[in-house]
């Protein structure tokens, strides 16, 4: 097959993570839920404007991209709720893992690799890039529920360790932000919108 | 006003982006009409994937960054359809500048004058980062109506003229792209989709 004709198809498959749906509701559009493809372009932005946060030494190019595609595999995949419990994202890894050869694998050789590389750092968060980014797609939500009285923490019931926990990459990675969040949380928390335990 | 109180409140004014359509429709989702931060994500993946096919020597960071970023102004001036007549663009450039100093105004003064540097360079297409930027802009479109019997130029009337104006920034930006896109127009009036004058 032809390179262009493979990059061209990999190209029209993203618009299916246009139909991905997220837990977090998009306030601005009659409280509709976010889809992972407009997720994935607000916090590649959210990490533009909060790198000079960041604690280690980091390349804001190679976040950006691994936030732009860190989505992707849910087009097979699906969303899973970050706070579902444990056993189900085993079984999503799986799924996650098979999703990348299918649909990076869409793409000519080279490609395929260098995506794949990019999004096993990022899940795997052992580079300070990774870390960062991770962080970045953890901190937009806890601004999002805040706006939103509470959102996705009020609806599911979140509790105030398990929201913590879940923000725990900006401790290494931007103590500033992680204060910020601290702070977020326990007025959560104050307003009943976080359960505390 | 604390710096990381006015960058907060610039990326949570981006949650607005999410609620600006376009008039492309997004065919795995039954249709709907996209919307323009997905959309802005879709084109930093293709310019990304897209990138050896630049004809002049490109900075892919930047460019991604102003696509990122291109459509910010929308959630003030809205989306203007490509093909609409002549003077609604006079008005519509007055919107956005507006826009501009409204939206990216929400951070701090440097940051400001970074994003609102690289979207005039953007919208004046005079550096080969912005003609690259443009031509990825245009050529999206192109595959989304050729996956959509047609889409939006089928629905508007577009004219084969028309169409190939509007992807011009390929021919020297990226003639072998503009090859495709040219091929794709003219399999678009065999099908009835463009019109022929």
């Amino acid at each position: 097959m032809d390179k262009l004709a493979q990059q061209l198809s990999f190209i029209l498959e993203l618009d299916r993570l246009k139909a991905v749906q997220r837990q977090t509701r998009v306030k601005p559009d009659n409280g509709r839920q976010e889809n992972s493809a407009e997720h994935s372009w607000h916090i590649a932005l959210v990490a533009q404007v909060l790198q000079e946060y960041a604690e280690e030494p980091i390349n804001i190019n190679r976040i950006i991209g691994m936030l732009l595609i860190h989505d992707i595999v849910e087009i097979d995949a699906g969303d899973m709720f970050a706070y579902a419990e444990q056993g189900s994202h085993k079984e999503q890894e799986q799924k996650e893992l098979a999703a990348i050869d299918r649909i990076f694998g869409l793409l000519p050789e080279m490609q395929y690799h260098f995506y794949k590389n990019l999004w096993l750092e990022f899940e795997q968060a052992e580079s300070a890039d990774a870390r960062f980014a991770k962080a970045m797609d953890r901190i937009l939500p806890v601004m999002q529920n805040m706006a939103d009285n509470g959102g996705t923490w009020a609806r599911h019931g979140v509790t105030r360790s398990q929201a913590l926990k879940r923000n725990e990459y900006l401790k290494v990675s931007a103590p500033k932000l992680w204060n910020y969040v601290v702070s977020q949380i326990d007025l959560c928390v104050a307003n009943g919108w976080l359960k505390d335990e």
